[in-house]
C-alpha cells in the first residue's frame, strides 16, 4: 500500500507523526524537535537538542565556500526561482563537501564495536591503524580527515568534541575518530581531523541514522544559503565572480565596466 | 570588490557574522537563531523564535505531498545522492506551492501601510476590496486563498493567527490577510485563507524581508524531505507509486508484482 | 484520466508518439527529429532541422560562463552525482540567461501580428518603438537587448538571421525584432541585439510554441555541461576557483596550494 | 591557471573549441556534431553519428517514467520556472535509472580486453562468468540486466546490438555483454539484457569516455522532459498524479474535484 506514517491530511487536519499540526505541534515544538519528531517519530531530549543545534550551526555557513558562489551564480541567471539557486547550492553537497559527515559515520560504525574506554591507548590505536589500513588497502576514500583550508587544525573539531562531553554522548565512534586522528596526525605528511569526522563520529555514538550526517548539513546550509541569496539581491557580487573567472584567461576580453 | 559580510575563514578560524563560530557559537546559539544571525546580522528576540518556529513547523512536512513524491522518485533513481533528492523537493517550491509566502508577503505590504486599528471594518473592507480588485484587473494572482484540499479551513491558519498574537506581532498586514479572507468567504465562490497568507502576513508584520517567507519554507521542507528519505530507505514506496501512476492508463502493461 | 499522449510502454514494447521505439524509429531518425517528435507528434522539415541545430549549436558552450562555473563547483563537491553537476547549470537557465529566449518569443509575438513587409521603415518603426515605450512603462523587462560582454554586437545575431533567411523563416517576428534593435542602437546609450532576441523572433517565426525558447537552451547547454564535466574530471579548475574567490577579501587565508 | 579549452569569449567572437561559432560552427555542423567538438575537441564520423542518434532517442523519453513524473510535479508548484522541472527530472539519473549506461560501460571495459571474435563461446563464456562472479562476490551492482517493466525483453537490446553492428562498432565489449546476459538468462531466475547495458557495451566499443553514458541519456532525456512540460501546459495532469497518490492511504480525505 502506498502510504507513510509521516502524516496524512484531510479537508481540516493536517497530522504529523500523529499527532495535530494545528493543535498539538503549531507553538509548542520548535524546529529541531519537529524535524527530530518527522524522521524519527519521537521528540529529541535536551542533551540531543543541544547537540543538533551544533551540528546545525556548523553547517550553516562560513562565507564564499562553492555552494554559496553556485547559489549566487544561479540566482545572477534566474533570480526569480530562489528556490533554484538554494537547490543548486544543496547539490554540491556529496563524497567531498557536506555529504561527507554521513559517510564519516558509516565509516567509524564499521569498526567501532571494538573499542572501548577500558583499552589501553596502544590498543585502540590498534584498532584505528586497522580502519585505515583497510580502507588504503580497499582503495576507499578516508572520510573526515584532511581540509582544503583548515590544514593544521579545523577549530570546530575540539569545540564539537567538548559539547558531545558535556552532553554525555562522548563514545566509541569518538575514541575511534580520535585515535584514527592521532594516527594520521603522526604521518609523515600528517592529516588533520576535520568538522565531518567530529559530525559523523557524534552522530554514531548518539545512535542517530547515518542519513542523519547528511541531513543536518542540508537544513543547516539551506539556511547558510538563504542568507547568500539575501545578501546578493542587495549587494550582488555574481557578475563580479564571473568577470573575475574569466580574466583569469587572456583569450577573453571583457568590456570595461563602470565602478560600483 | 568580491566580499561577503556572512563570513570569512583563515587556516585556523571560520568567522560567521563577525563571530568565532568555534568560541562564539557553536553550543551558545541554536539553529534559529543562527538563521537569523546569517540572514539580518542580528540574534532573533524570543517571540521572534517562537513565531519563526511555528512558520518552520509548518512548512516541516505534512504526508506526501508533491515535493515529498518528487524527492521519493529521485531516490528510486538515484539512491547514492540524498542530496539531490531533498533538492529536486524543493525546486517545486514555486509560485503556486511554498513560494507563495514570499508572494503573499509582498502582496500585503504593497497595501497594508493604509491599514490602522483605528479605522472601522467598513474602512478596512475597502482597503481589502481594493487589493482583490486591482490584482485581478492587473492579472495578478491573488496570493493566500484558496487550497486545493482545505477548501472550508486551511487549520494552520487560525493557530499562528494566535501565536503571532500571543507574541505581539500582530499588526496592519494580519488585518489586511483578514478583511482579504472575509470578502473573499462572503463571495459566491468562497476561497479559504491558506496558510500561505497567515505566513506571509506573519513575516510583513514582523517587518523581515519578504524573501523569509520562500525560506523558512525551503528550511521547514528540507527537514521534512529528509524524513522521507529516511522512510524511503526503508519501506520503499516510489516503485509502486511508479506503477500506479502507469496503471491508469490501459495502455501500459506492468508484469506482474510479488506481494510485499 | 492520468495519461500522455507522448508515449506508453508494455512488457516487449515502448511507443512514442505512437510509434514503435525500436522497430520505428531508433536508427530510422535522429535526435532532432525526436526532439520535435516527442514535442510537437510531428517530425521537422528539413528546413526547420537546420534552424534547430543553429539554435542547439549557439546554446552548447562557450567557455566559463556561470553555469560551467556552477557545474564544476558543483562537481567539486560531488564528483559521484555527474547529473547533479549538470541539473544545478540548468538551474540558472532563467529570466536574465537562457530562459530569455522563451520570453522573448511571447515579447514579439505580442506585437508582431502588427508587422508585414509592404510596411515603410517608418511604419515599422513606430511598432518598434511602441513596443518598447509600453515595455517600458509596464516596468517589463526589454528582453533580447543589451549583454554584459558583447556590448556592441552578438556575433551570433547576423549569422542566425541569414540562416533563417536561407531557410525561408524570416518573417514578422524577425522584422519587428530588427526595428526594435535599429529602435535601441539609435538611443544616447545604445542597446546591441542579443542572441536571445534573435532565437526568440525564430521560433516565433517558425510558428514553434515559445516554450521551445527555453527547451532548445536547455538541451544545447546540457550537451556543453557535460563537456566541461568532463574537463573538469580530467584537468580540474574548481579548487582553483574557489581559492580565487576567497582571495579577493583579505580577511579570508588560504594556506599555500602546491604548483600543478 | 584557470582556462578551460572548451571555448573563450570576446566583445565580438565567440569560440568554441578554437572555432568561431558565428562564422565557422553555426549552420554547418549539427547538435550531434556540436555535442561531440565540445566534449572532445574533434568531429565524429557519419558512422558514429548514426549510433549516437540511435541512444539519443533511446534517452528521449517513453512515457510516464519516474523522471517525466517528477518534472510535472515540480512543474504544478513552480510553473514559473520551466528549468527547474526540467533539472528536477534530471536528479533522477543517478546509479539505478539512466545514470546505469556510464557504469556499465566501465564494467565492461574492466574484463573485455580478455575477450576475442576468435575466442570459443565457452572461453567467452568463462570471462562472463567470472564478471558476474566476482561483482556479486565484492556486492557491487551487476549493471544492465534486469528491468522493472521489461522483464523478459527489452526491445532496445536488439535493435541497439544491429545499429552498432551495422555501423562497424560491434566489438568486445558487445561480445561481453552478450556472454553476461546469455548467462543470465540461463540462470533460475534469468535477468534480461537491458538498454543500460547495451548502451553501456556500444559506448566502450566505439571507444568513448564512459561518461558518454549518462551525458547522452541527460541529453535525450532533457528534450523529452521539455515535451512533457510543453503537455503539462496544456493538459495537466500533476494536480490528478497528487491526488491519485493520496487516495491510496485511507488516511488522507481530499475534496470531490470538479469532472474534467
Amino acid at each position: 500500500m502506498i502510504t507513510t506514517e509521516i502524516g496524512h491530511t484531510t479537508q481540516d487536519t493536517i497530522t504529523v507523526r500523529g499527532r495535530d499540526l494545528a493543535k498539538d505541534l503549531m507553538g509548542n515544538i520548535d524546529f529541531v524537535d519537529g524535524l527530530v519528531l518527522c524522521a524519527f517519530n519521537r521528540l529529541p531530549s535536551l542533551a540531543e537538542k543541544n547537540v543538533l543545534n551544533a551540528i546545525l550551526v556548523i553547517g550553516l555557513d562560513h562565507g564564499l565556500t562553492p555552494s554559496a558562489i553556485v547559489a549566487r551564480l544561479t540566482y545572477l541567471g534566474a533570480p526569480e526561482a530562489l528556490n533554484g539557486a538554494v537547490a543548486a547550492g544543496l547539490l554540491g553537497a556529496g563524497t567531498r563537501f557536506l555529504g561527507t559527515t554521513e559517510r564519516a559515520a558509516k565509516q567509524f560504525l564499521e569498526y567501532s564495536d571494538r573499542m572501548d574506554a577500558s583499552q589501553s591507548e596502544d590498543e585502540r590505536e590498534a584498532v584505528a591503524l586497522e580502519l585505515i589500513a583497510r580502507r588504503l588497502e580497499r582503495k576507499e576514500t578516508l572520510y573526515g580527515y584532511g581540509h582544503p583550508i583548515h590544514k593544521q587544525v579545523d577549530p570546530r573539531v575540539a569545540r564539537l568534541r567538548q559539547i558531545v562531553k558535556d552532553n554525555g554522548f562522548y563514545g566509541k565512534n569518538w575514541m575511534l575518530a580520535d585515535a584514527v586522528g592521532a594516527a594520521l596526525m603522526a604521518r609523515p605528511k600528517p592529516l588533520s581531523t576535520n568538522a565531518s569526522a567530529a559530525m559523523g563520529a557524534t552522530i554514531a555514538d548518539m545512535k542517530l541514522h547515518p542519513t542523519m550526517g547528511v541531513a543536518l548539513m542540508l537544513v543547516g546550509r539551506c539556511a547558510g544559503l538563504i542568507a547568500h541569496v539575501v545578501e546578493e539581491q542587495e549587494n550582488p557580487i555574481g557578475q563580479e565572480i564571473w568577470d573575475l573567472v574569466l580574466s583569469q584567461d587572456e583569450r577573453n576580453e571583457l568590456p570595461e565596466r563602470p565602478e560600483r
